[in-house]
């Protein structure tokens, strides 16, 4: 058997630590493969002082790589959206198979590369753009393959997940955490991508598209961040039983998909509730299999370079083989990517949690009731906590049942006109996890 | 396109289940196997009354099917290692692919079929025969292909984890839940598979087979069951901050590999401490990944059907290109299967709880602990309790840190010559798996 080539572009983090583990393990990959494994050519523009590359070609011009003609399999490991796109498809136009964790890139180009990568015969494997070390894209996309998905959420942002456990844990405030965890070098010096939740949205967009046959539509994907959640709320909510974590959340229902990323409030007991820490996990509901949960290291250089090489062991076997690797980018065809329904915001029904503000005196909890109720939306706890020292008003905070944002979002207009009912109303979606 | 053509043998719970899912989902299971899928064949000694099977072939002699030149993959779902072994072989003389939720049969005779297999160019998938709808399997033997597995611990038989989480929230005894579970039809009327962790060992051989490339040997696994587990014990490591949890354990050290099923202590905040009921999960660290856990329904005719479907599908992609299936049944060929040194229970070494019954009187205590240092094993707590109304003698719990079981062997054996400790000891290990 003719050894498998493999080419590196990218040399930081996750490259580095996917050059290295191909290294180390080269005999124990090889065996699990069934043919040699080497990497024969690494693309970077400055070497890795962790790794000793002085046997191997290296390229200062990452095209080098993904013009090569002895490599197979070329890895992805720069990131963004420009360059990294232009490296894929030069190398899937050479007839190479291509590994990325790229995220951004398969959420806002995956069906563009996957036509490309289908046109030249080759394929675009993508384990690592999603929650790391953990193996939900091929389990979703194979495993599951016996179920209809009713519904996943996901902690996917490990940075996010970090700051909340810090504020849960420890009583900090947001800014707080995110401060340290910059520091740390666990937040980026722009934290938007992390904490507003866009690199959540990357994610959920892409574990969509494989449970629902749906094409990879990232703009579509509501997202909402974790910024505006206080101590206030982390403690609330601990007092109500539940813990608040930053959720993607994707579900089937009758008027279409839900896409969604926003911090929820979710029952302490549940699994996903005790996932603390960088670590991210994923629930998945099937059909048949009904819940199950995947978890583990959501970043990092080794845990990525876990999947990375994964998928080079899977590609490595076809190669070998010489057969063409049978399994569809998104776990179907091309042709059978339908696009769905996306259901809007306002209808997406989930119970709620809504802290607010009010003056301490007869008849406003009443006020507050009624509003609700005149919504047509049931309250399942209230509770009325002590006016901080010199407030007029007292912290209110009301759990309802299961209702459309849409109402919510009337009781709440209307609560903005009361005098007895201070402007700035929190309100968290819920979800029970338990359907 | 050939459509593939599944034959099913045996029409009980799983595969009843199984047919289910298969004749209602064709189309959207036939879009991911990129094949129409469907089942021209089933062989079953008595019909299902769940499953109209009057436009499919039906046999009541289940080699028919195993012989029937039209079945592309045929799929055992008969149990027992006697006639389904026989079955087995009749198809992969045949040339057909197998599907199997069989883990006894695996476990015993999976090295002889995985050969006999390899002679005759197809293959034996088994994803349902451990953890039922839990994708274990495949992500062991793919997606951790990248890793050196360093250890694995499951919860891997529901109708223990059932008792146990019984016995903890309700405090109520082994033999009284047992019967209840019985009669819910959890537990089979004859338990000793399950409680007695036998089902457990034929699963952990398997996950250790595929993680550490070793050979089948399931007597070399140690197993321990839960019946000796008492109320107080729960109780007692509740307030010691653990959870007392019936493991499947396979671990790497320098000595070699340990196989071990038995009771275990972890702490209460592991995910694994909470997984409740008849759940199953399996949690594995990787050299490049760290921990990871998988979590879902561990038995059940839907969650294990959703795996035979997967396995069943994974084939179906192959034999509509005309490939071979390219991943061996262990995750390596045969011949990088490598037997394995398995370390005496004697030499593992972990924590261990001890409860025990001593006189009420000074230096008894001293005793006590000077028998456990006279061996160099530290003592992490100690509990004194009070006495049961009339006892002279008050329960003593103590948890040590880490001591290979010949050296706790050695203090037990001291006690027994010490008239002020009852003869009756319970020692249970403990783990914490965080390394």
């Amino acid at each position: 058997l003719k050894p498998v080539k493999i080419g590196i572009c990218g040399l930081g983090t996750v490259g580095g630590s996917t050059y290295q583990v191909l290294s180390r393990e080269t005999e124990l990959l090889s065996a699990r493969a069934g043919v040699q494994l080497y990497v024969s050519h690494i693309g970077a523009r400055r070497d890795n002082p962790h790794c000793a590359t002085a046997d191997t070609r290296v390229s200062r011009d990452i095209f080098d790589v993904a013009r090569d003609p002895q490599v197979d399999i070329l890895v992805e490991l720069i990131g963004g959206t420009t360059v990294a796109k232009e490296l894929i498809e030069t190398a899937l136009a050479s007839g190479k198979h291509v590994v990325t964790a790229n995220k951004a890139l398969i959420a806002e180009f995956g069906s563009e590369l996957f036509a490309l990568a289908d046109k030249h015969g080759v394929v675009i494997r993508y384990e690592a753009a999603v929650a790391g070390g953990i193996p939900i894209i091929k389990a979703l996309r194979e495993r599951l393959a016996g179920n209809q998905i009713l519904w996943l959420a996901g902690i996917i942002n490990g940075t996010g997940n970090f700051i909340l456990t810090e504020m849960k844990d420890k009583g900090r405030a947001f800014a707080d955490v995110l401060a340290e965890a910059q520091a740390l070098g666990y937040a980026e010096a722009d934290p938007t991508f992390d904490v507003e939740g866009i690199d959540a949205a990357h994610k959920l967009i892409i574990l969509a598209a494989i449970a629902f046959g749906m094409p990879l539509e990232f703009t579509r994907v509501y997202t909402e961040g974790i910024s505006r959640i206080t101590p206030r709320d982390v403690d609330y909510a601990q007092e109500l039983g539940y813990r608040i974590k930053h959720l993607g959340i994707a579900k089937q229902s009758e008027a279409g998909v839900e896409l969604r990323v926003h911090p929820t409030l979710i029952p302490e007991r549940r699994l996903l509730a005790n996932v603390d820490g960088v670590k991210n996990a994923v629930m998945v509901e099937g059909s048949a299999v009904g819940p199950t949960l995947y978890y583990g290291a959501g970043a990092g250089g080794d845990a990525t370079a876990s999947a990375v090489v994964a998928d080079v062991i899977d590609l490595a076997r076809d190669i070998a083989a010489e057969q063409r690797p049978q399994i569809a980018s998104l776990g179907v065809a091309q042709q059978n990517i339908v696009a769905q329904t996306i259901v809007p915001m306002v209808q997406v029904v989930t119970p709620w949690y809504v802290r607010l503000e009010a003056e301490d005196r007869a008849g406003v909890m009443a006020q507050i009731t009624a509003l609700f109720s005149d919504e047509g939306i049931s309250i399942e706890a209230l509770i009325q906590k002590a006016p901080s020292a010199g407030e007029s008003k007292v912290p209110v905070i009301v759990l309802t049942n299961a209702a459309a944002q849409g109402r919510l979002d009337a009781v709440i207009a209307a609560m903005d006109k009361l005098e007895s009912i201070a402007d700035e109303i929190m309100c968290i979606r819920v979800e029970m996890l338990d359907v």
